[in-house]
């Protein structure tokens, strides 16, 4: 019936209009059930049940069998880490993998049989999970003794499969890696060419003593490659040429040659080739989204000019105002857009909205959130007027600046006095006192400022909502010694009482102090864009970070498989590793060595690593590759990144001067916003009939 | 007279296009003498003259008396180094500065008083010769026993103010320092809040088990500060950390925190400000050049213009045809544009020509020099053609690569498999056979080729005339070989004879077989592409390498000065002091570690170093701004610029198809010129009515 027909096209309307707001692809099924359960599927519960999902199942690892999580990382030391019985960690396995299944399942429905076979990360994702079943049930039927578990190497793949931006990113990664490719070759020809350099320069000799080079460096070929290889990462850099340096000075021309063509000419090239594939890497992500965006609202008018109430005789389509004021009340969206949006469609004296007014409608989506403080309180009295002027003032911020300077210069001079006073020797009047004082003036300068500009304006600024709250935890903090351990008197040294020593509350409040110090980087221009410009690239990095946890969880898992009846203790974190590699390619298994200066946990990993030839070949090259992903291409994605950004941020600083009370809360879509293209009516009329469920009237 | 009018316009005009040609500034003196000497002070003798002297001066260094300069590095086993008698280096230096006199003398003279008390340069050059010369006196009337020696750490401007490229970078590195300086101070507070967390954090607690990290890192303030700064730098990466680790995990996030903001983020900001501001850097010095070369033009026609032999009627001024030709006679430039400019003024039908006819005929300056390679010979016998099709094929170029990575294969077989012998159970015969055939080979490659293209063009091919090169050394060796040691046979293991062992010959041979393997760097379009952006970043890198030349010397001077009581050895080679920045900031001076594995002269240099806190302190600071200027803010200076050329090259190589049988000789200048603004007429007749020496009469 019409009735129906239309209910349908307002919930389509809805959902569109959601999808662009969300930037989603609306290429999806439009029928009213499916409707319903796409709702039901990106509702805010739904997506969230997910995420914990994944967090679960990826934070397994943490308490599963060959974990060592602990307080303390030295083996002498610890405790055994608790080992859950046999079918726990399973049985939350079970449950995670029933939540994916689900998952799986709507995503596929929704998306259409035909879409189905296109999308090769719903088909991985499906066989990630057959994979992770069968594995799941091979490992109960060995009660939990099975050596081998694939599933775990798998697990981050359900991280990656959730987020489109990831899914995005990866792809920008996959169309760079034949030129980093390109660089990698060049790098092993020139270590290979300069490997058999080194072994015909520094060869055996009949004389013992000259030949310490090739003792300690260039025995053999796995030998001296390595010997390079650590040089690239400057890890061993003098060690390796003094002994031949010692012997005749012009073999250092070998090494620094080696060394300016490796790490500062194709090292460099590599962060130039990566930069010049990502310069328009964002540029090109913001495009898109607009375009997913303009098409959802585009696909809204559509559907909603297809009512049956709408004047069918025109040439052109049009959309009543009541329809969309309907559909606008169900949407799901930021309530100010949503006033806005509904004020503008009030003001406007039409009734009808063409395909172009009803777009410029949705262009409030697009806008600079512009955040107006509240006002001042106004008071009466003539002398409350001057306070107000006074402590409103940007001076008496500026004052505050500068007691909290003293502060932290008064610490540091009692830090340098007492640093190398025995514990039993140490006064805490001075410190104590001191940081009372200071503390009564945070107090201070906080009520004065609240007195002048009102409770609601002061909390509007986030300095000052960062102030405040560590000016109320430093009070608290106080008052609690205060009432522990009495108010400070020379000689104030007491026994430990209550939940922490009073020296240990006093390094708790000081450090405060110092954190709190930062209050002046918004008063600082060039501090200030250099803040922004972090924040900008922490919003942008996510992806980015995203994968970084995808590569690093992988490599800890195969870690622990690789070396697991070797190392006990090796992985499950990223930092172990790294220190591994460093002691590793550094010390060059050196026992003796190591023995003195290092924890006994790292000897017993490298002594099975060197005692098992095999496993120590594996480890080689595990950490090879380990460090070109995480330091070489990883580090290099993010200077191409910060470049990006922070060129971008620099030629906008002159442009545009900060209004006084206005702030502005961009976005990276904002950021970009005068060099994007807007699609042409073209480009979305057709990608809608494109739309695989979507059958539209012309 | 008007004959000697003419004479001299006609030798202004010379002197302004060898202006304009070498990108000189047309601001000196134009009366007939003046032009006289600045022809006789910019002539090859005279700028080779002064090359010289600076290259004698700064090379002193290396024989003067504190310098180490011997073949080995290590004190145990070197002779005492040669110590030139007092005066010897002294009269070597008063010659020096004498020739420096006599320059600054004439660029004065030439450049005229009033612009001479503009000239900061001639300033501070006439400054620094006073300075030194007192110093010289000073220095001859003690005997050449006096301490400190000013004069050596100012020899590297004598450097610095004889190239305009080096007085133009740094003029850029200049206002570069701003920005620089706030990150760095950003870098400092970063420093300092993190040390005062640090030493909060780590403080002295009562158990004595408890408290490694802070014996080990963070003593008091300067331990903390030093072993901060030296995370920065990631030396003492994760050795810093292990203790706290190792007594609580979460300790590491203090670390990380650090790591990420301090090395992630602000060094690479750094990187960030120094692209950012260099970014328009080559294009800027171009487009000065281009406007120096468009000035000298104009300028020569101007003068010419004046000569009494043109119509002074006209409206327009006019250039004769038959003056520029007597003019070009003179000219001392690159032969092939002199007879392009030539060939097209006689192909010209016009007796006069007008500005823009001039500036037109020279710009044959700018174009590239395309070079045709000479044609392969003709041969009129059947067969021969056919063999100079087979050999003049690139497929037998290929051919003869796989033969050169053949030979490089064996060459690793038996390096891998010779690689424990013993010296004396080594036997030389089967490397000796296959070097023997595989030379053989490359000697006929050579042969076949230059039948198939005839000599000229063999060798009109740069790839060629290295191949050709190396395969005629490789047989002089080879030949060598054989006649000193006769053919190889099985057991070919014979006593050492001549000037070298058999075993060093080979090596040799084998080092040289590795070295022409380079030959396949133009087949691959990678690597050729890779390969020619570092060239032109060499030629861009000149004027930044020379500045690096003169802070490497004021450090090492500087060094020696400050430690020469302490530390006899120490300077004269920059490696040196990287060495002992590593080792000092690596170990801490830890001695008995470093006396296990470095040279005895190290632990001399750091034990003085140490025993002398005062000096200690300065070498911090010494060493410290080392790292500053040379590591960071040099490394980023060639990232910058390495970014700059690679982009640029990048980009243009989708454009531009090479073509088969013409070679561009491109310049700095050529790869910008579809970016370059032609100077307009105005703003060129403006800076010429501005000249202060020359009288136009319009």
């Amino acid at each position: 019936g019409t009735g129906a027909d239309n209910d349908l096209y307002i919930n389509q309307a809805i959902v569109f209009i959601e999808d662009a707001i969300q930037y989603r692809s609306i290429n999806h099924r439009v029928d009213s059930r499916s409707l319903w359960l796409y709702r039901w599927y990106y509702s805010r519960t739904c997506q969230w049940i997910l995420s914990l999902t994944i967090t679960i199942i990826l934070a397994l690892a943490f308490i599963e069998k060959p974990s060592s999580l602990t307080i303390t990382s030295d083996v002498r030391y610890r405790l055994p880490a608790w080992n859950p019985p046999c079918g726990l960690t399973e049985s939350i396995e079970l449950l995670c993998f029933l939540v994916f299944i689900v998952d799986v399942s709507v995503k596929s429905y929704l998306i259409g049989w035909e879409e189905f076979w296109k999308n090769k990360w719903l088909m991985a994702y499906i066989l990630t999970l057959i994979v992770s079943l069968s594995d799941w049930i091979v490992s109960l039927s060995f009660f939990c003794t099975e050596g081998v578990r694939i599933r775990r190497i798998l697990r981050p793949f359900f991280l990656l499969q959730n987020s489109s931006m990831m899914k995005k990113t990866l792809k920008s990664i996959n169309s760079t890696l034949p030129e980093m490719a390109s660089v990698v070759l060049l790098l092993a020809v020139h270590l290979s060419l300069f490997t058999m350099f080194a072994m015909l320069l520094f060869a055996r000799t009949k004389d013992g003593q000259q030949d310490k080079e090739w003792v300690g460096y260039f025995r053999n070929l796995p030998d001296s490659l390595t010997s390079l290889l650590v040089l690239l990462t400057t890890a061993n850099n003098p060690d390796v040429m003094i002994p031949a340096y010692s012997k005749n000075r012009a073999y250092s021309i070998f090494f620094i040659l080696f060394t300016v063509l490796g790490n500062l000419f194709l090292m460099n090239l590599l962060t130039a080739i990566i930069y010049n594939q990502f310069r328009g890497y964002l540029l090109k992500s913001v495009q898109s989204s607009l375009f997913r965006r303009r098409l959802g609202i585009r696909a809204a008018f559509e559907v909603l000019s297809s009512l049956k109430e709408n004047p069918a005789n025109t040439q052109e389509s049009y959309v009543s105002v009541r329809a969309l004021l309907q559909v606008l009340q169900k949407v799901e969206m930021d309530s100010r857009c949503k006033q806005a949006i509904t004020t503008s469609l009030k003001m406007c004296s039409c009734d009808q909205l063409s395909a172009s007014q009803f777009q410029k409608l949705f262009e409030e989506l697009d806008k600079d959130a512009i955040k107006q403080h509240p006002p001042s309180p106004e008071y009466q009295s003539h002398f409350m007027q001057k306070i107000q002027f006074a402590f409103g003032h940007p001076y008496f911020g500026y004052l505050g600046n500068v007691v909290a300077l003293a502060n932290i210069v008064s610490i540091c001079v009692v830090l340098v006095m007492d640093a190398d006073k025995q514990p039993s020797e140490r006064d805490d009047f001075f410190l104590g006192a001191i940081n009372c004082f200071f503390i009564l003036y945070y107090l201070l300068e906080m009520l004065l400022k609240i007195l002048a500009m009102g409770l609601k304006r002061y909390l509007s600024y986030p300095s000052n909502r960062f102030d405040g709250l560590l000016t109320v935890i430093l009070l608290v903090l106080e008052i609690a010694t205060f009432a522990v351990y009495g108010f400070p008197h020379p000689g104030w040294r007491p026994e430990f009482m209550g939940l922490l020593s009073l020296w240990d509350m006093v390094r708790l409040v000081n450090m405060l102090i110092v954190f709190r110090f930062l209050r002046i980087i918004p008063n600082m221009k060039f501090m200030a864009l250099v803040v922004t410009t972090l924040l900008d690239l922490v919003k942008n990095l996510r992806a980015f970070a995203g994968i970084l946890v995808v590569v690093f969880y992988a490599f800890a898992i195969t870690g622990i498989m690789l070396f697991e009846g070797a190392v006990i203790p090796l992985g499950n974190t990223s930092f172990y590793i790294k220190k591994v590699v460093v002691l590793y390619f550094k010390e060059k298994c050196d026992f003796m060595d190591i023995f003195d200066r290092f924890q006994a946990e790292v000897i017993y990993c490298l002594f099975y690593l060197m005692s098992v030839n095999l496993i120590c070949r594996w480890a080689k090259i595990y950490f090879v590759a380990w460090w070109l992903i995480s330091s070489v291409i990883w580090v290099n994605l993010f200077v191409a990144l910060l470049l990006e950004n922070f060129i971008h941020k620099w030629d906008r600083r002159c442009h545009r001067e900060p209004l006084s009370d206005i702030e502005y809360q961009r976005t990276v879509e904002l950021m970009f916003r005068d060099v994007l293209e807007e699609p042409t009516e073209e480009e979305l009329v057709e990608k809608l009939h494109k739309h695989p469920h979507l059958q539209l009237c012309r």
